[in-house]
């Protein structure tokens, strides 16, 4: 129960990213969400950070007429006795130029910790580790 | 429970398309079922026209050699009150040639309608929108 | 429930397998586990020559600074009554160099059979066949 409805709510949220929908996006973390890289110096912290990340690449890709989708799998989940999630996932970006071919643009590994909220969840952090990253 | 099964019911469909099982793709859709495309100018419909298309396109592969593969991800699956499924997901289809390597040929978005059919589905519609496409 | 823990059990395999760690990854096969694919005249048979040959390879990619992440997808899981599952689906590998980017490597279609073990599962024998693979 509790890995499919995980299941979905990364298709949901990937699908809001892909989207563009930066807000919608951004309600998918708690109020004060962590969102880290391995190539940023610092994580993003807030909806308000989150969100304004996807609206200027979103904005950046739409100018391109470039297409991008998230794919995320061999996803586990961990639940704890304080009643978070963790969970752990690869995802890759493919990204598709305007009348041209699909072609991966990365391939990541994941860490994320979720809260339950409703039916669904809410990402309290996130920490991307990107494959071929030199510091 | 469903969203396991919906899983189950793609990767078999999947796999009879990729083996070229054109027949016994096609009796995945209901009778009556429409398979449409963005760059198609009008949808398939119906076993006999949905299979006769898988048929050509498997017959071109198998002269060519060369092994499609279609992945399914980013599923989300919505029950509505009438007892069908609406669905969604991403579909990355992933060609090998003969003695040649693996690459992306196509990154898709698709919409389907599911209705029930025994212990599995069928699919009564199906929306494919391939990413990078010009009118 | 069976289904997502299968799902479960293949992605912490894969981790395992991308994250070099060849005893734990030999590990999760049965102790007379078979390891076959169709480009090697003889499968790797018991955990000692299953270890050692992800060993060799995971030396090899950490020379060359290069990550691999093996993607499974499309899984349709067989229970059978003598309390075995087959399992079918397609897996992918993706390597990324150092200060590279990201390419697909292999694209292929496996055969398992997994035997119960505790909450999680062991493999009983492995069957891959590599797309685009010729005698």
């Amino acid at each position: 129960m509790t890995y499919a409805r995980v299941q979905q709510f990364y298709a949901a949220q990937m699908r809001l990213l892909d989207d563009g929908k930066a807000e919608e996006w951004a309600a998918t973390f708690t109020e004060d969400g962590e969102f880290g890289q391995d190539r940023r110096p610092a994580p993003r912290r807030g909806r308000l950070d989150i969100g304004a990340g996807l609206r200027r690449a979103a904005d950046a890709l739409a100018e391109r007429g470039a297409v991008r989708r998230h794919w995320l799998g061999m996803l586990t989940v961990d639940e704890r006795p304080d009643g978070t999630l963790h969970t752990r996932y690869y995802a890759l970006v493919i990204e598709t130029p305007r009348g041209g071919v699909a072609a991966l643009h990365l391939s990541t590994a994941v860490d994320d910790v979720l809260v339950r909220h409703g039916d669904s969840y809410l990402v309290r952090s996130r920490y991307v580790v990107h494959d071929g990253h030199t510091a």
